[in-house]
């Protein structure tokens, strides 16, 4: 592979910047993350935290982000070597206490809001996505156990999950069952003359981080089915296998019968091993009540597909950026009537319309984005404090972010990649690799589809309708406020018949109902993308009232977000009535089972 | 990397299936191949063309499709080496005269109609892109010097050309000069006691195909400068230079001053070196007048670009196959109502409705882009035959049909790999690298960007706008004409409607018009898409009637292909709304040119 690219256009694959400014201003000025249980979190506070990780992603995290790609990870002699350089950067991230910003004081954590907590992991998911996902995982197990476990688990398990000292994995999928986890085989037996120990039997694919050199220990959370287990769903039970077995006062001590059996060859994410996992007689501990390891194991999907939505436009914002630095230096023609550039053979791309469009939909995009994803998180906030609603809601829009957002992710990153012409088909300039490091968001914790499913078929109706309707009578009546004219006329006025397709779309699914089912699930994934642009116009809406207050925003920061929200509200905000069309569309032709025969 | 999935899902990654039954319904039922200077070509003729090369191709090309994405192009002692069974396989293809189907027969071609070129470029093309690239850029290379050389360079290189004893090549982009070939520096000094000899002295990059060993020579077309040009685009000439310099008889003699000096390392289309060549004294001779390179380039360029429209939906079938294939096999959950496997523990995924709605937008796309690109071939064989409307129009549908397809092909893949869920993301089940060879096709022969700057700028007004109105009159007229109760409603109603945004967005962009040019050039790309549904939606109600049409097709196809066609008219075409708003939302904002500031 050649070391450089001599003969490649000019042009700047800068490093990863952090978006601090953005993120203090959807923080403390947007979404006031000082409200109920943290008042005294205030932009001082927030300004700290996000600087220093800036300084570590930037300086540690981002510079091997490519050199994971390149190298990949390795198995050798039934142990994952990971990158050059990742176990001392995640030694690094771990005794800055990064990991554990949200968790409880009691077990190492700061006790810090999950928003500031999503804030961090921005920032460190978008420098460096393979790095992170070892760390994401590991706080959902944390969360898991925590809401699950028995005094000794947690006493055990979360000091050193809080600040990844050992981390966590998820153990769903198999060859046979995906989705479908009622298929699930793997098996724990009791071990005879112990109190609630068992061993394991099976074989779970596609595991995230399922083994890796960076820390002394990882916990794997297994579902498995005990032997009286009911088929399907309702047999299903969630375990804690280490993988090397804690001795009396903790430490790691001997090593437990499972282990990363193969690495898949994937797209992207090259520096995170997606294991082929095998449990032969894997010592291991039920987390939760027998027959209950769907709802446990939910804990931890839950707060991952969040997470998922997060990479997707955390990636989505990185690709901008080096699309935007390109746009910046590389010359080519030149603008309409005179040039920028008189002194140069020709002006930055920027200059010409199509490029700025480009560049305008991906800001306008990943803006709207973040501030949906902090939108999520400050309900986790809530909801933690006991908020119900809150709890519903975040139940309602998790599918959502986790699907809107890698899916209009992954097209924001594929547009970076674009502007730079040529170039960004080379490996070098690094935009193809995190198009192919997003690519896995659309899939993983549950494909896209799965999320629409999910939304149309469980979140919509599952409380009669309440959640929804509260959402949409809170943005029906935040569009109605008086606000300046500009907002009114750009945001609110879009906003409002935005709000009319998505409450026609509810409607219709409603008459298709009990007697039109496939009718209904044929426009999930439209319903889905309706919301989510619902979705993304209230926070433009919110992001440009806020950039009006006196104080907050400089004036050209102040004109550059408006004419971001602006572009996003005229030109995408509209595709709304297009997704209603489809969901009008009804039930999608059937296509026959067998192949060969056309029915 | 491991060398067999044995813990992935169970599912068939098919081999490549040629669409020899919908090429000819499109070729003979549509579009009436037989009309104008064809009339010999019938049904029959077709059918044992495009079945002889189907065979070809499943059975030679697409078992190595991955092997050269694993294997890739090496570059040793300044020569490229093909992956291995490259060069066997392609003197197979030229031995069987596949690449000259429309060449002359005075240079060793079959004088059929480039009609059936592209329609067998598809099959070779979906079944192994980086592979058939070699003979796709030859063509070009044949019809620039058909076009412009003299009777002695057309002695000598077409009938080389016309089979692929010798490849052609195609040299614009230098690292400095990309869409912007005014700059271009490369430089042509005369040899001093020649006649029309020069010496070529420069840097070209991103040559695919530039060096390989499938051949025993290799004919570069290069854009540069003489010493006399004047400054810009209108300095540029178009020179000859092979590999390997013609000895009297025209066999390949000494090595000449050029050749590949690295390259590159790009996301996919791994079987296809993209070469920096250094032209170092290459001796070459100018084909065409002294400073009219650019209009001899765009000869060749105008048909590249064609074919990479086809190689967009061709990648988008064959993973469309590879989606469908494994939808029917993989077991997973079960069918609203009545299980459709009550024997099996799941059944198929492909009776999900979102499954299906996902394969069904893909088979729209492709059938309609399959039609849309075998007309723009038709109208390549009218003008070759002298009509010139038909040129006009080939013109103005050439952006559309590169710039549509491509986009909406990468569309299209991602959502087949989407079908395959984790199975998607690992490479050895094919998707990735479709998606990756694909991903090219946006990008090559002009950005989607130039195309639309070159439809809206130029080919639209270009003619006082009478190509545009012209097919906008045939298109109405067509969808004005009375047909079958359901082609009415589900056909030539939406057809309608589409058109109806087409009139009102050309309404608009004449209303920009000089004013503000700006405006009209940030609604190009939207442009493009909303003339490329157009074109589609109007190709699926001249397949919908011709499907009906008695003994055409049989019940069951009959009915396949206007469900899918109604499920693209239903859901796709009312994206013209759309782009419509986006149009006429205007002019996008600027960006400030200089990192760190704002607006």
């Amino acid at each position: 592979m050649p070391s450089a690219a001599h003969g490649a256009p000019q042009g700047a694959m800068p490093d990863y910047t952090a978006p601090v400014t953005d993120l203090l201003f959807v923080l403390c000025d947007v979404l006031r993350i000082d409200r109920g249980d943290f008042a005294s979190v205030d932009r001082d506070t927030c300004a700290a935290v996000l600087t220093e990780v800036a300084r570590l992603a930037e300086t540690r995290l981002a510079p091997l982000n490519r050199l994971g790609d390149l190298q990949g990870c390795r198995l050798e002699n039934g142990v994952v070597r990971s990158p050059d350089g990742f176990a001392e950067a995640f030694a690094a991230v771990c005794a800055g206490g990064w990991y554990g910003l949200d968790c409880a004081p009691e077990h190492g954590g700061q006790g810090l809001p999950h928003m500031l907590h999503s804030a961090v992991g921005e920032v460190l998911s978008g420098a460096n996505m393979a790095f992170h996902i070892h760390a994401g995982l590991t706080h959902g197990a944390y969360s898991a156990i925590a809401a699950h476990g028995s005094a000794a688990q947690r006493a055990l398990y979360l000091p050193r999950l809080a600040n990844c000292r050992w981390t966590g994995t998820m153990n769903l999928t198999e060859p046979q069952c995906g989705t479908d986890l009622g298929l699930i085989r793997t098996r724990a037996e009791p071990v005879p003359g112990t109190e609630g120990r068992y061993k394991l039997y099976g074989t779970k694919i596609y595991i995230s981080a399922g083994d890796h050199d960076l820390t002394e220990n990882i916990v794997h959370l297994v579902l498995a089915r005990l032997p009286d287990a009911p088929e399907g769903v309702k047999g299903l039970s969630l375990f804690i296998a280490p993988k090397f077995l804690p001795d009396t006062d903790g430490s790691p001590g001997a090593r437990n019968g499972l282990g990363a059996a193969r690495l898949e060859a994937k797209m992207g994410l090259h520096g995170n091993a997606t294991c082929e996992m095998l449990y032969d007689g894997a010592e291991a501990e039920l987390l939760g009540a027998p027959h209950q390891g769907l709802a446990a194991m939910f804990t931890m999907m839950n707060e991952e597909r969040i997470s998922v939505g997060l990479q997707g436009y955390a990636q989505a914002d990185r690709a901008f950026q080096g699309a935007l630095a390109y746009a910046r230096t590389r010359p080519q023609g030149r603008a309409l009537g005179a040039p920028a550039r008189p002194e140069a053979p020709a002006d930055p791309i920027l200059v010409h319309p199509d490029v700025r469009r480009m560049l305008l939909d991906q800001q306008g995009f990943t803006e709207g984005a973040r501030a949906l994803t902090l939108w999520g998180a400050q309900l986790v906030d809530l909801a933690r404090g006991g908020d119900t609603a809150a709890a519903a809601r975040l139940s309602l829009i998790t599918p959502v972010i986790k699907g809107f957002l890698t899916d209009k992710g992954v097209e924001s990153c594929l547009k970076a990649q674009q502007v730079l012409g040529g170039a960004g088909y080379i490996e070098e300039m690094g935009l193809s690799q995190i198009l192919r490091d997003a690519r896995v968001t659309t899939i993983y914790e549950g494909t896209n589809g799965v999320q629409a499913l999910d939304l149309v078929a469980r979140k919509l109706g599952g409380d009669g309708g309440a959640a929804i309707m509260a959402l949409l009578g809170e943005m029906t009546g935040y569009a109605a406020e008086s606000a300046p004219e500009e907002v009114e006329a750009k945001f609110h006025a879009p906003l409002r018949a935005a709000l009319g397709d998505l409450q026609n779309a509810l409607l219709r699914l409603q008459a298709f109902g009990a007697n039109d089912p496939a009718a209904a699930l044929s426009g999930a994934s439209d319903f889905l993308h309706l919301l989510g642009h619902v979705c993304l116009g209230y926070m433009w809406a919110r992001m440009a009232r806020a950039a009006g207050a006196p104080g907050v925003l400089d004036e050209p920061a102040r004109r550059a977000k408006l004419a971001a929200g602006r572009h996003y509200m005229s030109r995408h905000l509209p595709a709304t009535a297009l997704h209603l069309a489809r969901i009008e569309a009804g039930a999608v032709a059937s296509l026959p089972l067998d192949a060969g025969a056309a029915e």
